[in-house]
């Protein structure tokens, strides 16, 4: 049996966003992935408070994105964020991005964090104890 | 015989760069790549304008980073941009990206680019002619 | 008779834009007036592409902002613009910030901008000809 | 006798800064301002870690921007930071940014900040004790 942890949210482009060539330049996608990453995060308690409050911060290790089609002033934008469960210490979530008007792909992107113990600032080698709890709670373990 | 294209700046970490972690923001590097190639292309003459000027543009279509070790405020960061030589119609360069200080890697990098005719706004299929004579001038063909 | 031309949007706080006191940071509240000013523009048909149509950008030469309440991720802000008519070759637009939730204001704001011919990229000492047809057509003169 | 207290710094404009118009956007000069003030605080002990080592934070409550003249790409501006005293449990500085090559007066600024109490959250009525610690110090009271 396999378990599938999915969030969506919609993200309206900014005016500030467009370059001049009147699209959106490729560094804001990081932005809306991170976007897209709390707000899963948020429904799946897993967010940025939820780990601080566990004493973890969790730093971005890895992004990789691939554009597709081009993002406009005026488009909105659907991010749908996917955990993908791994035995290692990590998280990772894979992105697709899709145009809100025409439901077309126009990116897709992976990321991948890792767990640092805030009060020592250490890396974690397994996954924290609060990780695994989540993982019990969610189906993975 | 193989030939090397390099090119290389140095970055001055901005106060506004960190986060609340006091590191740097992992969505600016983005910003430190394109700058690296920016100056790549006033170098070797492949640069935003000369595209322009021969009237293409040259969107990215993938940005890969991997994140090694944290930049500070205070840090500088070298940033190396090697050309990849491609026989697609792409532009592609590798990042690696140092910190002043102590030359210990903080990040690699890769991304493609593809070229748009600016007055069709079509893709280009194959290198357009000023791509081919940029890589005879400079050995690759 | 006086006429008041106003237009309001409504924005989304993004996660990223929240420091590390958990509130928006203040230089993005400049990103925010430039969304509502375009806002404005294309209501009134005063925006970007239009000026540009007429061969004219409008650089910004004055920017006010004063902040009364903060903003947090999870808050959406209504921000209303107004017109300002002037007598000089200028256009003026005054901001009111409002969380959406208890519409308390978080901050006014106001921005000037002069107009600049772009093919002699000199500044016009005169409303050029489509700002005073425009005013004409919205009854300010 | 009158005391002044100045700093300066020099930041170099960055490719992804300058918009369609291949100036700098406006809304970047916040950011200038930030790096400007915190490297006063840094030089004269009253920075963002000072502040937070003594139990306050220092929310900006007013930006006024005047620009005088454009920046371009490959362009330095230098930011001259002066202290403004005042009697009000404020914190006033004024700027003047130059453009390096030319010595041109590209913009003038003033930002207002206040004191917060990190731990109560709440605003000083009275300047904080390690501000008048300060202003001592540097000659002022």
């Amino acid at each position: 049996m396999s378990v599938t942890l999915k969030a969506q949210i919609e993200i309206k482009i900014r005016f500030n966003e467009v370059d001049s060539l009147r699209i959106v330049w490729h560094g804001h996608y990081v932005k809306y992935l991170e976007e897209a990453r709390e707000a899963f995060g948020q429904k799946y308690e897993m967010g940025y408070l939820d780990m601080e409050k566990n004493g973890y911060a969790s730093p971005i290790v890895k992004v990789d994105i691939d554009y597709k089609q081009q993002l406009q002033y005026g488009d909105s934008v659907i991010v749908e964020t996917e955990y993908v469960d791994s035995a290692a210490a990590k998280l990772i979530f894979n992105y697709t991005l899709y145009r809100k008007k025409d439901r077309v792909v126009v990116a897709r992107a992976k990321t991948i964090q890792v767990f640092l113990d805030i009060k020592t600032m250490e890396l974690s080698l397994n996954h924290p104890p609060f990780g695994i709890a989540w993982k019990k709670k969610w189906g993975f373990i």
